[in-house]
């Protein structure tokens, strides 16, 4: 059992929240402001999305990003990703160091039209992942399940039989402590494909606009890839 | 049987030729100078290897870039990406209209070191199948099978099992005939992959970067990727 941060409230904390709290797991949500959270009301003028859902998963604690960072033995940051930087900073280095940090997103820029594309500085020759991890150099970055919809990657046995699931960073001790917690996931071994250092999300956050024409054209999300030779 | 123009000399083209012959095409490769192609020294001083590789495929018939786009009723671009719109500009728009012109090839820039990444100004929010239909406006591009090694390209059966290729371009007739070609080598139909319009190229050749990740950790590159839901 470990105490782990979700940084971020959209779905893919809740589900990370939900399925690490079901495997027995003490988890903080972590936002800008968790009473304005809360109280925003929802599209339709009635409660809003995160306050319904967090009443159904009422052992979800919920705190400031520094509150759930300060309180995470391990960090998940679920935010999106062209806001990440931002969040982290609030979350604050001291909070994050020594300690390890799960990216599971990417820096798609909206702005731009649909479908996104990745912005410009955090692709190609940088990511993410490594943005995060040069402003935060104490912390041991780890990128991972970003390829995916969020179903998937908390359950890989919502597809049957293989798929692949990218892990890289530069730490790894870091590395093989998320693996034990993928596993806890249902991810086998065998799927899990280490690319090696952090410079190994320039890859796999540039799955992202391939994935996002697949799901165009298949008009569902609930695919992943499979490597076959 | 077709007459199919091959511009560029290199493994992709070789590739394509053999294989193109084999299927009982007339082709041409079209390449910047003949005789340099062939007599240039090969690295032992001796015999290069096209004038070697063109010894043991006579049938290859061999012309500059203009006289190989003038021969082909459809025209396979295997150039290097970051030398393609200059190879496409020495075949001349002239000999491009019209036609159908399939782009296999990848904006891949090496100058920043190993791995290539793509080059900014033909990545992300443009592709380089993208920039050669607006460079020949009149020519009917269709990307396609640029997401994997070109072994696997002109015979998927060397993957046993299902695994994908993706299509896509502005010109629905012109991708009917592709897709026509592409099961002379092998592809079923279940496995092309039609993602739309060209700019699905965006997502097509941003595989490279995770590509090149995955050839890096598993040392070899005959692989492939398959959906699976």
């Amino acid at each position: 059992m470990k105490k782990i941060a979700i940084l971020g409230t959209g779905t893919v904390g809740q589900t990370f929240a939900a399925r690490l709290i079901g495997l027995g797991h003490e988890v903080m949500i972590g936002t800008r402001n968790v009473q304005e959270k809360l109280s925003a009301p929802g599209k339709d003028g009635g409660k809003n999305a995160f306050a319904t859902w967090h009443e159904a998963n009422p052992k979800a604690k919920l705190g400031t990003f520094a509150e759930a960072a300060a309180f995470g033995e391990l960090i998940l940051n679920t935010t999106q990703g062209m806001n990440s930087i931002n969040a982290l900073n609030l979350a604050t280095a001291k909070n994050l160091d020594g300690k390890i940090l799960v990216d599971i997103a990417n820096p798609l820029d909206f702005s731009k039209g649909m479908p996104p594309c990745l912005a410009p500085e955090l692709s190609n020759t940088n990511s993410l992942a490594e943005e995060i991890q040069k402003t935060f150099p104490n912390a041991k970055v780890v990128k991972t399940l970003n390829t995916m919809w969020c179903g998937i990657m908390v359950d890989p046995t919502l597809i049957k039989g293989d798929h692949v699931n990218y892990i890289c960073g530069n730490d790894e001790a870091a590395k093989t402590t998320v693996k034990t917690l993928l596993k806890e996931f249902g991810w086998k071994d065998e799927n899990l494909l280490d690319l090696g250092d952090l410079s190994a999300a320039r890859g796999t956050e540039a799955v992202l606009p391939v994935w996002l024409r697949i799901y165009g054209a298949k008009k569902m999300g609930a695919f992943n890839f499979n490597i076959v030779s």
